[in-house]
């Protein structure tokens, strides 16, 4: 895999769109999300709404479920008097857990096939699986993506409940619920936290939840406080090549190179142009 | 989920045989983990022989990779003069990375196919892939098996460096390497460590292992101090209903059924048959 990335054009990397990237900053450190509102559209933008008015500075993690999710929000949402308002945000959006496939929506498929899906592969750098039938495509739950939680209304998502997968991909979600993006850097700050021992992994007692510090677009940071990273574009023979790596590795260690991979086993690569020294 | 467990028999389930168990004592508490002699005998029996002698108290986790395994072992392993003996136990085993169908193993499959093997299910509570072609079956590295690390040479694995998923299954790794187990208690001792910040994970200063203060074969620790556990049996109508619960989803959140179950995403349901006081 470094060899093929070694041999990567400089055309092979974009570079992370600061109107489409958040900053969860932590204690910590800071968790870097790339939103997809190309799947998600409202959800991305109600999340971003919320971000702009700082709706999640001084929130924090309430849930870490082991194999599933960490999670974050308002520990007061079900109290009206406590619950922090949503401002200009929408309190619930349609339901956005599919879309049609279309022509302008690239998709590199993978070869090996999938359990749940008749398609699977990757668009914009996201994880998706589609269902020619139907015409729909949907970003795929492997770790890492990013999603809105809900009730059990499929309307009652916002964006004021937002989860990462820390687990083997819960694929039982997909088109369950609104995926809206994926970590693109610090999952070990979500992943290495302590799991709730509550229901759900919830956190039982108040002190156990995380503080969050802040969540911001990259664009309204100021340049030197921002993590510039670049994603390997994944409509690139590169990509492609590095799939091919990892379905057969080529290192003496392997003895049976499996010859196939599974979607979720697919790394896609990211690296900082340039560490900045403030973080 | 939980109605089909509510509705199982006793005889469902089985205890955890205490020759088959091993302990594995950590400052914050006990891993337990369930041997699968049946799949790499040698190295089963390998482990044992060190963890009567003791070999693992005092020892550490060395390396946490995120989404990828937490592993254990002597840090003075490359250093002849410091690494601590193996005793009776051997250096190196035949490699036991996958072995004969045979009539005497039970095997549950799953219908809903996988990508990396031909067919798949479960075999006495592990997950496990078969090649009726080959005439061949191995356990598959779903999130808490437990495996040997080994060197570049097939043979060389001996038990002595040990590791546990704690990621997005890694099926690469299959019949690559001698599957010995899965932790059937005690996961997110695991996988809530800090990561590594060096190569594949490893803990860059001596100070950030986390000190393991003993592993014991439960059968060799006083009864009153034992974990004991109850597996719901794979080969029950009970285990199907589970499967079944789990492909569809009946409860009200779900919108869309998966209708399909990955290999690795079937929960193997464990139980305490009473709590001990004493953990």
């Amino acid at each position: 895999m470094q060899q093929v990335l070694d041999a990567s054009k400089p055309s092979d990397w974009r570079a992370t769109d600061p109107d489409n990237t958040l900053y969860v900053d932590l204690p910590a450190g800071r968790v870097v999300i790339e939103l997809a509102p190309a799947f998600a559209p409202l959800h991305a933008a109600n999340i971003k709404t919320m971000v702009r008015e700082h709706y999640f500075d001084g929130l924090a993690i309430l849930r870490v479920q082991d194999n599933f999710v960490t999670q974050w929000g308002d520990p007061d949402t079900d109290q009206p008097d406590k619950a922090r308002p949503l401002g200009k945000a929408s309190k619930t959006l349609a339901a956005e857990f599919e879309r049609a496939i279309t022509k302008d929506l690239p998709f590199t498929r993978l070869p090996d096939g999938d359990v749940y899906a008749s398609e699977v592969g990757f668009t914009n750098g996201m994880p998706a699986a589609r269902d020619p039938k139907t015409g729909k495509t949907w970003l795929a739950h492997c770790y890492g993506m990013f999603g809105v939680g809900r009730d059990n209304g499929a309307e009652t998502g916002s964006g004021a409940e937002l989860y990462v997968v820390i687990g083997h991909a819960p694929r039982q979600l997909d088109r369950n619920i609104a995926v809206v993006g994926r970590v693109v850097r610090g999952m070990e700050l979500l992943s290495a936290l302590p799991r709730g021992t509550g229901a759900l992994g919830f956190y039982e007692k108040p002190e156990q939840r995380l503080a969050i510090k802040s969540v911001r677009l990259a664009a309204e940071v100021p340049a030197a406080e921002r993590t510039p990273l670049e994603i390997l574009r994944t409509d690139t023979p590169t990509f492609m090549a590095l799939v091919e790596s990892r379905r057969n590795r080529s290192d003496d260690w392997y003895k049976v190179p499996a010859g196939r991979i599974d979607l979720c086993n697919v790394p896609i690569p990211v690296r900082a142009p340039r560490e900045q020294s403030t973080r």
